[in-house]
């Protein structure tokens, strides 16, 4: 053996060495580490476990190939807060606050003559189709690139009425947890919300790891132009295209992912077809409900809630036994900025 | 050192050569082997290993992260053949045909009567309408389990009529290449094509490796309904929802990707629009055309054809330096089937 060759196999024995060092020493800290150190010990936490154990057991009566291993999450009130009123909500009327100066206009028409002057028992009288007009001017009239600049500028500035930090740090931990413990066991998570598509893509990939791709949700129309610079652009038009909530669920599941989840989680009776096509499915699966009953941390809501009613849905999850997450008693943490 | 010790020390040492000789070998073969085989040597070609090597450089100007390395693809004459018609109009005619027995009512009217007897007078005066109307009953009045058997039906039985083979035969062993290379440089390869998201999917992953999340094109408006057995379903309804071709491909890659890709290839002014939206981002970008000019091996057309009509998107990739695949000088083999 010449002794170049002869430090090179030497050099080579020890770096595998080094390798099979690493490789032991991270499998014995994966085996004891906890994925889910956020959700107190009990039935809940041991349903997705066991779940998930069960679909990645190669060889296992219910295996799941990778490929199938779809999960799908609601967002709001499932993956962040939704009170007092939808963080989607909060930012639209704050646009248009910020709007105003360049629309005087709006000084003169319903509703924003009543919104923008504070004018409360007015705005009431404008109902729904008024609050929808507010919404709609904040999401249309702009290309998609300044609408996602002026959602990541409000989310910048915006504060969160009572925990006074920004609307997207208001996450639950555990809930981060669970999809970085399902991505860890072959799955690919989505977001399938009635919020907005382009609304939840500037912050879902930084907030829970999903990529723009794998965001679905409500839409409106958005046309192609040749701009006069000859830049082509995409601008957003005031018409609702796709509401991606109740039975749009299952139609937007169809449309943007095309195939059927073997895992949903959602929070609200807007998520009853989602949670039902999920579980109509052959073979192992799984459907969750947030239950929001914490006052002191979080919020507590179901039956009688005008915002993430919790009623038919629940009433399905205990008949068929599907997990019912209580806040309360299985998060150990609500928030990631509290204290572990 | 304990005898036990001194033979787990061995052992490790043993696999740890094995390990590094099969990373070696493997290392070898993948810079020995060529990732495009079946393209010819020459400027088509170095332009495509020149911008993936451009873009996966660590370090380089133009790096690009895994992240964003988004690439789509138009189908139809893009990566599989359109001619003498498109794939799915062949297979929504003999749809029509095979539903027939079954909707005696068509007997009498048009435009059903007209194809079905064969009369193409009759036929030819019902128009692009009546053509609509025979493709929208193919599509409708079943469930979308129900629709997606009976294209692999149809994928199974039938054969094109001038390479007597099933219509998923005739794809592209370039793109496959193509397609297979990029994902090993770490792109994400999307289908954006006026083809049917639903139509597509079927065949999609097995064609191409390209799974159903990953492929965009047009829909049906499509129902959620609970069945009479208390099941769930989804049914799909005669009603057009979304064109994903010309401009409607940036709306397309817009609502269901969400990034703009930095890799676009197409094949007629059906992609236009796409390749401008994906050439007007910043960093370096790739357009791509396939230009169909081997009539021998498969067809030639482009300016004059009434499918797949290329006119507008080739004066700009000309003007712009766009790459423009010929067919007959770039490609070694056409189709998979063919010898190699």
């Amino acid at each position: 053996m010449s002794s170049s060759l002869d430090h090179a196999v030497r050099k080579a024995l020890f770096l595998g060495l080094m390798l099979i060092a690493a490789v032991s020493v991270r499998s014995a800290a994966l085996a004891q580490s906890d994925p889910l150190p956020s959700w107190n010990e009990g039935a809940t936490k041991r349903s997705i476990t066991d779940f998930v154990a069960k679909v990645t057991t190669q060889g296992g009566a219910e295996f799941v190939p990778v490929a199938e291993r779809i999960a799908v999450f609601d967002n709001d009130g499932t993956l962040w807060c939704e009170q007092p009123i939808y963080f989607q909500a909060a930012f639209a009327l704050d646009r248009v606050k910020a709007m105003a100066p360049d629309r005087p206009e709006w000084k003169n028409r319903q509703p924003f003559r009543a919104f923008l002057s504070g004018d409360k028992e007015a705005l009431a009288a404008q109902g729904e189709k008024g609050m929808l007009t507010l919404v709609g001017a904040a999401h249309s009239g702009m290309t998609t690139d300044e609408f996602a600049k002026s959602v990541s500028d409000w989310l910048a500035d915006a504060r969160h009425p009572r925990f006074k930090r920004p609307y997207n740090e208001l996450v639950y931990q555990p809930m981060l947890e669970l999809l970085g413990y399902l991505r860890a066991n072959g799955f690919k998570t989505f977001i399938v919300s009635g919020g907005g598509v382009e609304f939840m893509r500037v912050f879902a990939e930084k907030a829970y790891g999903i990529p723009p791709e794998q965001v679905v949700g409500s839409s409106g129309v958005v046309k192609f132009e040749m701009g006069d610079d000859g830049r082509p652009r995409l601008v957003k038009l005031a018409k609702v295209e796709f509401v991606d909530d109740g039975p749009g669920k299952p139609v937007g599941i169809n449309r943007f992912i095309g195939r059927r989840p073997i895992l949903a989680f959602g929070n609200s009776d807007g998520d009853h077809q989602m949670l039902q096509w999920t579980m109509a499915g052959s073979g192992a699966r799984f459907a969750g409900i947030v239950h929001h009953t914490d006052a002191e941390r979080e919020y507590a809501y179901d039956r009688a809630s005008k915002i993430g009613q919790l009623d038919k849905a629940w009433e399905e999850a205990k008949a068929k036994d599907w997990t019912v997450v209580d806040m309360k008693q299985d998060w150990k943490r609500v928030f990631a900025f509290e204290p572990e």
